[in-house]
């Protein structure tokens, strides 16, 4: 995560600012505000703005004329509730906006949830970053083979370290031939005055995947549950999970009782099927139950027997 | 605008608090934070919080670490550039949020703009309040003979008198029904011992559509700008048209320059077809031209002599 | 649910065309196209067009370039994959299209839906009709006491006469004030040669919310379910559940794997909160678990002893 | 544009069916369904399906129970008036899908229109094909210098011989090493039988972005000509360009009178800021206008004198 010194420098510029508001504030992430929390190799996440708080979820639930609750022991009854029987609208009142920088590949996989609002750095206008991914080697896992989707154990020795290797030297490569294409430094002067230099447009079609871009990220804090549901979930790419998982971090900060409800019900909850239900009760009967008669594939009894602790 | 005293203290108690904050904040906006802006006979538009500044939309656009140049001058210019080429997301990445209340027939239009956050009020879960919007005497029009959607000249003296007496009667006796079949006072009290009392979520359907709602609305600037050029149009009905020319009165406080930019660029704006483009050459080089040979339908033809001022 | 011969034969004529298309087709869906499927006393539900099957589910989640395996067994269990994991986009490459008559309170909590598509009769532009909606006697149920949202027992004798007399006797009289601010019967020619004639936009204001509108509208397959998921609820009012309950049987005729695998993974599943699927682990486990050491409210502890069969 | 003998053969195989149905039914459409219609050196459209025509426009507009009018000249009166006056809704009631094949970096501009349904190959799931897309000579532009974002003239000799070998040796050097990290063959089986391989979902991050990806895409009438407006538009990058304009005559013979309208008043229509339609009405009126009094910067009356071919 290499910030410039102008870059640090205005940071630290925007940390130092104060301003009155009338609006509702909260001191636990306004701590953090400006600050790039730093995520894989070179990526960061900052919090650059936000709207509202947990008592904002209640204002809006209730229509109200004021600011929810004194009593946080009713707003957070009421939070709990909302989230139990997906009243998901309150949650839509609090937004949140983020800088990021993040691989090509994770960003291909983030802009899916289109319910956001997104400026990313544009490689049409301006010339991209010398900066690429490459996994630490703890991350350097094999393919699984019972999930085509999944990672196996990680990789070992001299295969990982030519993996390693192979990594850099492309990404080097691409990058070089990106700027003898551009014919153009940093400070946009030519490199070989005899020669015009390919359209910026064009000449980032080199770029691996791996290469690191950036954005302004907006987005709700019911939308952001639903992102962080799905990314900070196992299932999904380490990658990205690194990335949902310091947002989840922010989350805390400011929204703490929404937090909370969306680790009980949502990120820590179990949902089962008809047929699992109807297993679960049997069991609970004191039944034997076998998954041939269950209704259940044997994948699916598998992952039920998991989550119950059998 | 019938705010209860309890609802005006609160009111008074939000405006009375300030928080210090990292964020950006516009003083001019925060002078009417919380305040209710009256809006036809009882209605209002609140707004209750904010994110963003004109500096945001520049700061978004150009990706950058800091908060948008110094210069205001620049600012601008690139504000214009983006309104002009439609480079619409950086204005998405200010958010506002009004408390508003509204006649039904109102929000039924309202509730068409989906790009926006509403939590409203609830008829199944509370008592709807005794307020109905009855027109002042100056917008009560007859039906446009030209136009179908549209009013023509101000109803006058007996006819305008009956209409009026009838609204308020119609209005009186419905809500009169709704509180004998809910047989509920305001404070949950039966009227009736003897009787039960209709559910709320049925006795409602009794309620016209003048009668007033009311809802938490949040709406990125994009979006809201969008609400603006249809629903702050004449074409629009006056009612929707008395909100949005609230709401962007709040705008011009809140982000000046964009607001500036919409207006010249957007409301302000002439849209010419391909064949009415064409009778404007053909003029300024000094040519005669008639409708019947312009390609235009003689209501396009029409509606471009007026634009022209001709 | 009232057709004009006019209508009747508008829907005959259509229903009597056939094209050839190479487009995935459903005989099933195809045999009610374009057939008012009688809702409440008035309204209806129209499937006008549809686009896919559920063969074209598995041709999106495949990205195939054929239309999904013959063989049913391996859509099937894809399908429910897809489901069990929230794969959601595969079900937005099916799309539907209805024609509804539906009372505006009703129209009111549908609209909530943002992720459709709607055109909507504009009582600005033509003259509402004279229908409105009066729940049968076996639905007009008291408040509950228990749950501010829900309905009690069905009201009796003398008190139900009165509230269905009630409605009666209002929505005549409140269409009555409408047609006669109107000045202008059905074809358009005036009541009264001496009167303006209030403008339709201002006169509709005086309808009550039970008057029945209609609209086209529509949906993709996964947001269709969504709305489904919520509508079709036992906690959705039961005007909106009728509604949704007729167009989960075209959903049946039109996609069968995918409503059986929403019906036994979403309709028919269960969702345990972190603290509930503890509670469920002890029990299986044969031990004892009182509600106050489960770190369930009482609600949620009954709620889930009635899920269990307890 | 390389399909395999078998997709070859599917396709063949779904355009030799044939299906009646009730649904509105385009001929011109039908007849190039499932095709691939080739765009750049190895990129494809291909029409999967669609909903509607032009008639289910007008319906939709009406909320009518027929198909539109009989006659054509009254439908295309509407739909002109429709778009000239932005009632953009009945537009949403038509919709189409495509199976696209283009390049990674024309995807990550693509997938910025939020509005519509995608299923992207998962390069997490499948191996990527080695397709990776070279510029033709006459495409390979060098850098503006006046506009940062756009290209100036077409690059020669040496330099151009250059660009491309370097563009095509990278590709190779990038596929070739993704395959030996993945350590695998089309068919599933290892190269070289004592490596593990490295995981398919962090293997393709070292593809550049000019490699090919494919997707199912959605979209609705309404939504694709906004679209159109901004990628076939001569602001937009050549290779999406080349897409939005293949899609552009796939709508012309699905609804060839909406492509009119939208050809005579968006993709042909002149948009005049308040100052622009000022200076207008001056030049009319005999006046002569000076820039530096024109309220409009140097470069807007450059655009507006080049658009009033001055």
């Amino acid at each position: 995560m290499a910030l410039t010194p102008e870059q640090q420098d205005e940071v630290e510029r925007l940390r130092s600012q104060s301003y009155a508001t009338r609006r509702a504030s909260v001191p636990a992430l306004e701590e953090i505000l400006y600050t790039p929390l730093p995520v894989l190799d070179h990526g960061f996440v900052r919090v650059i703005d936000y709207m509202g708080d947990d008592a904002a979820v209640v204002q809006a639930a209730r229509v109200s004329y004021g600011r929810g609750t004194k009593r946080v022991q009713e707003d957070r009854g009421l939070i709990r509730y909302l989230i139990r029987h997906r009243h998901t609208t309150p949650f839509e009142m609090c937004e949140i906006k983020f800088h990021i920088k993040l691989p090509i590949f994770v960003a291909r996989q983030w802009i899916r949830h289109r319910t956001a609002n997104v400026n990313e750095y544009s490689g049409r206008y301006s010339v991209m970053d010398r900066e690429f991914y490459i996994p630490a080697p703890e991350h350097l896992a094999a393919q699984s083979r019972s999930n085509r989707q999944g990672r196996d154990r990680v990789l070992q020795g001299q295969e990982a370290a030519e993996v390693l290797e192979m990594l850099k030297r492309d990404a080097a490569q691409s990058y070089a031939t990106y700027e003898c294409m551009l014919n153009e430094t940093d400070d946009g002067s030519q490199l070989d005055r005899g020669r015009e230099g390919l359209a910026r447009e064009l000449a980032r079609m080199n770029l691996p995947v791996n290469f690191y871009t950036q954005w302004y990220w907006k987005c709700d804090l019911h939308n952001l549950l639903h992102f962080l549901s799905l990314r900070a979930d196992s299932h999904a790419q380490y990658e990205i999970r690194a990335y949902a998982e310091t947002i989840l971090q922010a989350v805390k900060r400011w929204v703490p009782l929404t937090a909370e409800a969306y680790d009980d019900y949502v990120a820590g909850g179990l949902h089962l099927s008809r047929q699992a239900a109807l297993v679960v009760r049997r069991l609970i009967g004191g039944e034997e139950v076998e998954q041939a008669e269950s209704g259940l594939s044997s994948r699916e009894w598998r992952e039920l027997m998991q989550a119950l602790g059998r």
